[in-house]
């Protein structure tokens, strides 16, 4: 990459007065903040500008392709098979990546789907995996193309070679109340997922309290902006927006998750997770060409299973090993009876969280076993005294502030209505 | 000061948000960036997000006394005689508190004239001052009293001690294209001269090319903005707003000013440096409870002269000593013959700043006799090929960069109506 040089306050001054930045200019400054010849302070000058005055899609385009150009990108041409992968925004119990992976690989379609650890109350897929006695996150670059020709999927920890320019504006954004911006947000996201070389790309976008978009029309308008990056980028993207009031399944936490995951693997599994993973599996084959396939057989005959099997043991893993189990339980009843109306996703989540599930920093440890068991979800009829919830920790001392986080969580004989039908909302390709 | 805590990126987000920040949030916030609690980058993105988002006169005030609360402040309550202070905004050939401080102090009145050195195109007060043989700029706070009673006028270093808040706030804003934003201008200032404890004070805010506001109604609002500021701090304030479009006097540079600042003091010198030092001196002396004052009398009779030499003999400085004179010299003449229509100011700045007068990081050296005399005025009819400018400078190679700094300085024959009639556009009071 060539670019003239320019001076940074000039660039920041372009974005404080409301002007669009040029290709050259975002080059720039992105390749200079990489090499740390723009300073972290005007790196969030720069952040806050473009939060308040925001950016043209040209403009979140360059942005997203100069992330890219600062670091690796990965290469899956050589595979015998297409690549296609799949990004959530994030929400609470989606564990939807465990099944999903080793169901599209059955078809013949490559998934590279490398991933990230949990922080705050959202779980991270790795954190997931690390509850399988065994299984091991990190992986070359040769042995996750290996992986994907001999198995066809691949979960494994993304090298910090891509986007290293996000990784650096990320840490920055958290400090500096510049997280919550679309043009941010999308090209954080497109920039790693480009990257990693994938050819086809879903995203599933989560709308409600547990996710980070609160309302429709934002989260679509987010959607819209990344289907537009990936496309302009030569990925073949589209993405869901998808139901995130309520917790996914009936488990949030790392081992109840796996153990839920398997549970779909199986044949069984959540009603909603299932529906899930089949809808995103069905989306990310179309990307790859592939229309005409019945992705809920491969769950109900074994074939999901025996990926998933391959797949795990790929990496380390004993898939037949017992999951841990915790030895300190409390569970949450209903106070009235009626029909479950709210079951708060966020709330749900800080409390799995609470128990040891998640990290309030990057360095923190992980229980396998904490989280939160779902015996009702909304839609449900309860009666008054009936389980609700069970609570799960390897430290007891826990369970008070968790259940504080689930005071407001729940509510019994509330608006029917607001109970959503399905858990796709829409398709945007 | 008790101050609860608060997290910074909720202080951030509420300014980023437009919402008003309050008193007990702004004086959480610069008390801990003074001491490092809130970094860099966090300030950078609140600075930006004061200067897209404006801040109200309150939020203004307190951001203010925050500032001043950041250090100590100066008390000149035991002073036998009232105190009153002076602040220009900065221009190009500005020496006028050279003259003032020692014509102000005549009429018994204590002049704490607190100064910095240059930085750009604006020379400093230190740097005119320190080309006088002797002369020494440090001095401790209770020399600076003692010198104020005995002698009735000061001007010397401000101590690191006042708004170490501002100090770092100033440096942080230069890198993050957060300088020219009304709330940040105005508080720094004000901070600044209302921690040095004089309880009278005139702004000279300077409008034209030369100066930081460009046009009048910015200057304006700026001006009132630092009064009110100064008001409600307990502090007796006025402004002038004063033009910046051509430099004040015939002479730019240091020691080239201080033979200026003598004329005047000897009862001579230029009309618009004798008219502008008189107007402020009303004002100073006006703030001081004293309006029947003939202070041109002070400067025909000497006593202001002789107020000068004791004020720099107090420092060490031998006011009767011959000042450094340049040993290279350039003469500019005339293209045209006709009205001298424009002579602008920013240009002679930049040159005068390029033959050595001025600094361009705050640890390089300027040259006492470098600058730049003026042989015309605009308004002044001049003939082709008559001497318009003499250069002077220590390093002959500078030269060439001057000169292409004055390309566009000159206009012989334009608008006689854009010269303006008075040097004092208007008074706020």
């Amino acid at each position: 990459m060539s670019v003239e040089a320019f001076d940074t306050v000039d660039v920041i001054a372009a974005k404080r007065d409301g002007r669009a930045l040029s290709k050259e200019q975002i080059d720039w400054v992105i390749d200079a903040y990489t090499r740390g010849a723009v300073a972290e302070e005007q790196m969030a000058a720069l952040a806050m500008a473009i939060f308040i005055n925001d950016m043209a899609p040209v403009e979140i385009a360059h942005w997203t392709q100069a992330m890219i150009d600062s670091g690796e990108r990965m290469d899956f041409s050589s595979l015998s098979r297409p690549t296609s992968d799949k990004h959530s925004t994030g929400g609470v119990g989606d564990k939807i990546t465990l099944p999903l992976a080793p169901l599209v690989a059955v078809f013949d379609v490559a998934v590279p789907q490398l991933s990230g650890r949990g922080l705050g109350h959202t779980g991270g897929t790795l954190d997931k995996l690390e509850s399988i006695p065994g299984w091991q996150a990190g992986l070359s670059n040769e042995a996750i193309v290996d992986q994907l020709e001999d198995v066809g999927a691949v979960i494994c920890a993304a090298g910090s070679g891509l986007a290293p320019a996000d990784k650096k504006l990320y840490a920055l954004r958290d400090i500096t109340s510049t997280v919550d911006c679309i043009p941010l947000i999308a090209s954080s996201i497109m920039s790693k997922k480009i990257a990693e070389g994938t050819s086809g790309l879903v995203l599933d976008v989560k709308v409600g309290s547990g996710a980070f978009m609160k309302d429709l029309a934002k989260a679509r308008t987010l959607a819209q902006t990344m289907v537009e990056l990936g496309k302009s980028a030569g990925v073949n993207t589209s993405a869901l927006l998808t139901d995130m009031s309520t917790p996914l399944g009936l488990t949030v936490g790392n081992a109840l998750e796996v153990r839920e995951s398997v549970e779909v693997l199986a044949g069984g599994g959540p009603a909603d997770v299932v529906d899930l993973t089949v809808a995103l599996a069905e989306e990310m084959l179309r990307l790859a060409g592939k229309t005409d396939v019945d992705v809920r057989a491969a769950l109900a005959d074994g074939r999901a299973m025996d990926k998933w099997k391959q797949m795990i043991r790929a990496q380390h893993g004993d898939p037949d090993a017992s999951l841990p189990v915790a030895e300190h339980t409390e569970v949450v009843t209903a106070t009235d009876s009626g029909v479950l109306t709210k079951l708060d996703a966020l709330s749900v989540g800080v409390a799995s969280w609470r128990l040891g599930a998640g990290r309030a920093r990057k360095e923190d440890p992980v229980q396998d076993v904490a989280g939160i068991e779902l015996h009702a979800k909304p839609g449900d009829t309860v009666t008054a005294g009936q389980p609700l919830m069970t609570l799960h920790t390897a430290t007891p001392e826990r369970f008070e502030r968790a259940i504080e986080a689930l005071e407001s969580a729940v509510e019994i004989g509330g608006d029917a209505a607001s109970v959503p039908e399905s858990i796709v909302f829409d398709t945007i390709t």
